[in-house]
């Protein structure tokens, strides 16, 4: 009976996942059409609607925040959670922000008039159906809905179950913002988070989901893209190393280390390793364990004084005040230590030298590669993008910081005048 | 024991899928940072060494066409296993051709001076290990070595087996050239194709590879797609529409039906339903069936005369002289009739109307819109692109004719002077 009961209710949540991915569907064939000015138009309704239903909003929040405690979740999660009056302000400015940037929808990437006259243009077009799979933070669903709409897709969120009243209170004051302007609700629907398995079901909506984007944690993102037949695009691991060059500047070293490693200890662009090159490392090693002990950061690695590290450390993402150090014999040996440990998300080399600032750049395999500069700069808002919707560690479609043009797909239109293709 | 013997020749199977992967890993760091005039030399030594070992290819195509024969293969097929020293000759020739091609790798694509004074630039770089997974032809064992080259990329091969005598043959040519330049020769390496498990294993070695691209049939595509976990990218299926407008001109309809129809029935580009809008029903459909008709084409509908069509027909790919026929209310119907059946391929209007042409351009949801021309000019080199690895029919990295800015990602790189984050 259990069992019969468990397969019912998957079957259920499978049928309202599906049923929501069509009605997006059919919801994106309008928002594909709507003018930038159309679009800028809803993002400040939806920013009114949310200052006008801030109370609304809160009164939903507190309701997760009181089940959180309750079954004794840590403060730092809770922090997480919790919307206050000042957060809904800065959600709605994010919104108001959305729309001051540039519309990527129908940007000519390239085009050529072909010999036979055929005027070829490639355009941008959003690419449908948005799925998005993330944790806690309820900020995310604002922030998803509004680069969605702006690059024309619709989303289909799918928050943690612990943000559901206030997930849902937040998408009833989207949508209802959205149908005042005659524009589809469902150009951003909220699935259900009771049942893990919605997750399961948006990840292989294959045909009626364009693109799923996970947020959230290296469990989370390892399970979305071993799982999903939908294409998805991998966020977020970051294995971060700052590579102290024989040539570099040791004050710049320390600098760029202590921000990369302390700034924000749980960001994924947070350095994770300090790779220290032979030649300098006799008075580099001493200056910099100490630069980092002093910030409070506990050293892993083989030399004596530290904890000792294995391979499960150069390989980790502590995401804490902690840092596996390593001396290496050169720039081979670094690159190759990175190319071998690192998860692609961004490296630094601190060097005078300018070809070993190429050539690291060169052979590094990352997303981004700082020379000189803290690894905490791979950001959306820092590269002037004004927004980011997730930072990709895949090489596929997009890669580095995401944001507007991102989420967009393209579209050859070839006008032309009878012309016929010769055998 | 059998059960047994299978797991331990499957896991082999595995091993070796695993073991060429990871020398291609390392192959690709090398070819990353070839530079262009080193590959372009190596593009020619391939073609000159495919053209001295002529002989030893084609004593190897023609086991495979004994084999072929004796297992009763059709015609058809025998034809496209089929090498001749013409079709060799050809073969180098492509290699040349790629040769000639701009190189993408290294382009920036975009970059900026941010306020701080960090230099940001978006580079062009290899994909690293590039997976292909195709059917008989063997002239597609040298053309996807060559682009994978020319982008900087190691290839891993999956042929059919059918062809495997002559594939060997191929690689072992184009591996020698390599070597004599002292470039890696697992730039290209052929996978086993007497155990259809090496497909899944290379399908599922994410990490080792970073993307798969298969061309073939829809099964072999679709199998691909729903049991990768390496990202694909779809190719080629094409349900491709002709929509006759209310202000056709029916001299030029009739052209553009017949040369995307007839003109090479068994590719994606090619026509498979005709709308003809309700507005010129009356003279349109006597006209185009009587056309169709005399170039040998069967007609699939529901009007009196043609052979009765289901849905299946409105969503079949024939591939054959077959065609499917509907009246259709007026433009939207048409689009819709499009975004419900299509695959996502090519879709043509035929009108002398701009207002109908931007409209359907706009609304059909495809990698290709033909406004008064064939649905074959979908196609690389009639893009200009010089060369095509496949036609995306997904909306992620790459939609359209893929050519070798397709078989790249990208890389931030950013300079500095020592700038960190503030908190």
């Amino acid at each position: 009976m259990t069992a019969g009961t468990t397969t019912e209710q998957g079957s259920d949540v499978r049928e309202a996942v599906h049923a929501a991915a069509r009605r997006a569907r059919v919801a994106s064939r309008t928002l594909a059409l709507l003018t930038t000015a159309q679009k800028n138009e809803a993002l400040h309704a939806a920013a009114d609607a949310l200052l006008a239903a801030a109370d609304t909003v809160l009164a939903a929040n507190a309701e997760d925040l009181l089940a959180a405690q309750s079954a004794g979740t840590a403060d730092s999660l809770l922090d997480r959670l919790r919307l206050t009056k000042s957060r809904i302000d800065g959600i709605a400015s994010g919104l108001r922000q959305v729309a001051g940037l540039a519309d990527p929808v129908g940007e000519v990437v390239r085009g050529s008039t072909l010999p036979n006259g055929l005027e070829i243009r490639q355009l941008r077009v959003p690419l449908g159906v948005v799925g998005m799979v993330y944790e806690a933070r309820p900020n995310v669903t604002v922030d998803a809905f509004g680069l969605a709409l702006k690059s024309g897709n619709a989303a289909l969120l799918r928050g943690s179950s612990s943000a559901a009243h206030s997930n849902a209170a937040l998408v009833e004051v989207l949508r209802a913002a959205l149908t005042g302007l005659g524009i589809p609700a469902d150009a951003v629907q909220l699935l259900p988070s009771a049942d893990r398995s919605s997750v399961t079901h948006l990840i292989q909506a294959r045909g009626l989901v364009d693109v799923v984007i996970p947020r959230g944690g290296a469990g989370l993102i390892s399970a979305v893209v071993r799982d999903a037949t939908v294409p998805t695009i991998e966020t977020g691991t970051g294995n971060c190393h700052v590579y102290v060059h024989s040539a570099a500047d040791l004050e710049m070293a320390e600098a760029v280390l202590i921000n990369a490693k302390t700034r924000r200890p749980s960001v994924c662009n947070a350095a994770e390793t300090v790779l220290i090159d032979a030649a300098v490392a006799e008075t580099a090693v001493p200056r910099l364990t100490e630069a980092l002990r002093g910030a409070g950061v506990t050293i892993h690695g083989d030399l004596p004084g530290l904890v000792p590290a294995t391979d499960t450390d150069w390989g980790e993402e502590y995401l804490t005040l902690d840092i596996a150090l390593k001396v290496v014999d050169d720039l081979d040996a670094a690159v190759e230590h990175i190319n071998t440990w690192g998860t692609g998300h961004t490296e630094a080399i601190v060097t005078a030298d300018l070809a070993a600032a190429r050539a690291f750049s060169a052979r590094v395999d990352a997303a981004a590669v700082m020379v000189n500069a803290s690894t905490a700069f791979t950001d959306g808002e820092q590269f002037g993008f004004g927004a980011e919707i997730g930072i990709s560690t895949q090489k596929l479609h997009a890669r580095g910081p995401m944001a507007l043009p991102e989420l967009t797909s393209t579209k050859w239109i070839v006008w032309g005048d009878g012309q016929i293709r010769p055998v």
